[in-house]
């Protein structure tokens, strides 16, 4: 049997703390395992199968959800993204995409065939990505050809920052670009409202916020843009071109629909989770390993720096592995092999002891080699 | 909990019996259910991945299975259908699709911006795809574009037809067109190599026919198109654009995965699968059901035609439905409710016992309503 090594394992990885099944996604992963099981019952298309009662989910749960007027399923945030710019591409067309971007959104684009300008962020320490920056570098490239999209990730992968989405749309609609928010780290742990923030496209990811097995993500978007990105076929009437006709058509579903009534719950506990992110940080400070980013932080996702860590690498035995080998001895997982001076991680949904508990390995860590 | 209603149902929906789970990839679920688990110790890439054993999956049990040089995972056949498409679009140029492709073979099409033109079947009874036919459909389309695929789907879903793919194969070689096999309904199921056709693509399906959870496929071809379709991002090094970096990232590969030693035997035992599908379709002909598609047939997907049901429909009390609720009634599913003149059914993985059930609940529905 394929074993997953780290599975009980404290996972400290962005990419896994908010993709961990509830125990109602567990049972749907083996009520629908099977390949097509939710095609059991279906007409023609995904988004409207009745049983199990997907209609209902992305229809009515996930429009409210989302703070749009329709929702889809889609592979994942990644094919979200390229399925708005795709649909939205022109030839020698521009999308503006913030400089802390994923690196999906670039490749969507490359691959929807757009050129990229990119707003660069404050760079070290903080790389925050300002309103006026973005309104710069629209207004500069304005003048190379026409802007399709706007793209701004919130927050982004590596610091975990969340710039102010709502002035950045501010200045996305008085140009008249439409914008897409980036939320595969927002929808799912946080409240967020595509309305609230102004924008015309959300994305978000099921494997990896949403409590979902992979690949799963949502797209919404204002009804203004329905008719240009979910435009359908001319020969199949009712299948939706830029979603290729039926897009989750599996358990990956079930599970995004097991888990969300848990998952709309969690995102009212928000603040403990920034309070826990905080807390971990300025802890982390105290043994010198410093967080890189907005401060005081506002979301679960980190970034560190650590010289000291760095120094210690140099002399110990196992190198720059030392690290993963310390925490892997103390069961802890999700710092990736070889990183030592700089690394994100992430505090989502740890409890206050494993919190501890963590912080504590890194205590010793340093204590043991610097002792 | 969201209960799977024809779950112990025998299934007899094409689209359902060739997806249905190993015991190996039940305990692959739940080992590997958790989001973006499959990532505990990504490099960067997918398909690079060691632990779990995806890397030797990709590129050597893979290459090998489906007899091509470079294979990858992609979201579906779909997917990897659009996927070679789009990588191979131009302005203005034409695919030629024969005429019982899939719908999203069309919709591939409408989305990479190709022109489609349709190799027609010889139509009612047996609806074949003839090489002659698809070499003049060929000829006439070049008249008018360049053409950038040929597509041929291997068997097709609605009559379970396996047309002469080497003879078409060898059609557009002369002519220097690629050509896409989309063997959806044949990986996993039959033997079929990419070689042995002398095609240059070949998708196939793991929830359709490798026993897997959905939406996961995978994507096969000669290594002259590598550097086309997998070519890589000019920022992001070594992300493959037309995959958009990663595809199937969760346990949907996992469940791929461990189920291939079974879908490698099974594959060698197809003959059994044609024998009693053969004896399936002469039994349903004795009692009045017709098939259609060719004769004798040569795979587990068959289109049956029925007055007699039709004839029973307007006046059986559940009307149209009938044929569907006698057939829930004995805890069968897969005919789609509703339909009685015309449907298809799959045999596939049928034990003796349970082809001679489904054959007496033919037999006794006709008696009931006609006795």
């Amino acid at each position: 049997m394929l074993r997953r090594q780290a599975k009980d394992f404290i996972n400290i990885d962005p990419l896994q703390t908010g993709g961990k099944l509830t125990e109602e996604a567990k049972e749907a992963l083996l009520e629908w395992g099977d390949g097509y099981s939710v095609c059991d019952f279906c007409q023609g298309r995904l988004d409207e199968i009745k049983n199990p009662p997907i209609y209902d989910f992305v229809h009515r749960e996930l429009p409210e959800f989302l703070g749009c007027d329709v929702a889809r399923i889609t592979g994942g945030a990644r094919e979200g993204m390229f399925a708005v710019m795709h649909a939205l591409a022109k030839k020698d067309a521009w999308v503006v995409v913030d400089g802390n971007a994923h690196y999906s959104s670039y490749i969507s684009a490359e691959r929807a065939g757009l050129n990229i300008a990119e707003v660069p962020s404050t760079g070290h320490p903080d790389y925050l990505i300002k309103p006026e920056k973005f309104e710069e570098v629209i207004e500069e490239t304005e003048k190379k050809g026409e802007i399709v999209l706007a793209l701004i990730t919130y927050p982004d992968g590596n610091y975990g920052n969340l710039p102010d989405a709502r002035r950045i749309a501010e200045v996305c609609r008085a140009r008249d670009i439409p914008l897409l928010v980036n939320g595969a780290y927002a929808v799912g742990r946080m409240p967020v409202k595509l309305k609230d923030i102004g924008a015309d496209f959300i994305v978000g990811s099921g494997h990896k916020s949403m409590a979902s097995s992979g690949p799963i993500g949502v797209l919404g978007m204002r009804g203004e843009w329905e008719e240009t990105v979910l435009r359908r076929s001319s020969k199949y009437k009712n299948k939706e071109i830029e979603l290729l006709g039926c897009t989750a058509r599996g358990a990956s579903l079930m599970t995004l629909i097991a888990s969300f009534p848990t998952v709309k719950k969690r995102v009212e506990r928000w603040n403990e989770e920034v309070e826990k992110a905080r807390y971990f940080s300025s802890k982390m400070e105290e043994i010198g390993i410093l967080q890189l980013g907005e401060k005081p932080h506002n979301h679960d996702l980190m970034f560190f720096s650590s010289e000291k860590l760095f120094e210690i690498s140099k002399r110990a035995k196992d190198g720059r592995f030392f690290l993963y080998k310390e925490l892997k001895n103390r069961r802890i997982h999700g710092i990736k092999p070889g990183l030592t001076r700089h690394f994100k991680l992430s505090t989502y949904g740890l409890s206050k002891e494993e919190i501890e508990y963590v912080l504590n390995a890194f205590r010793e860590i340093i204590e043991k080699y610097e002792g």
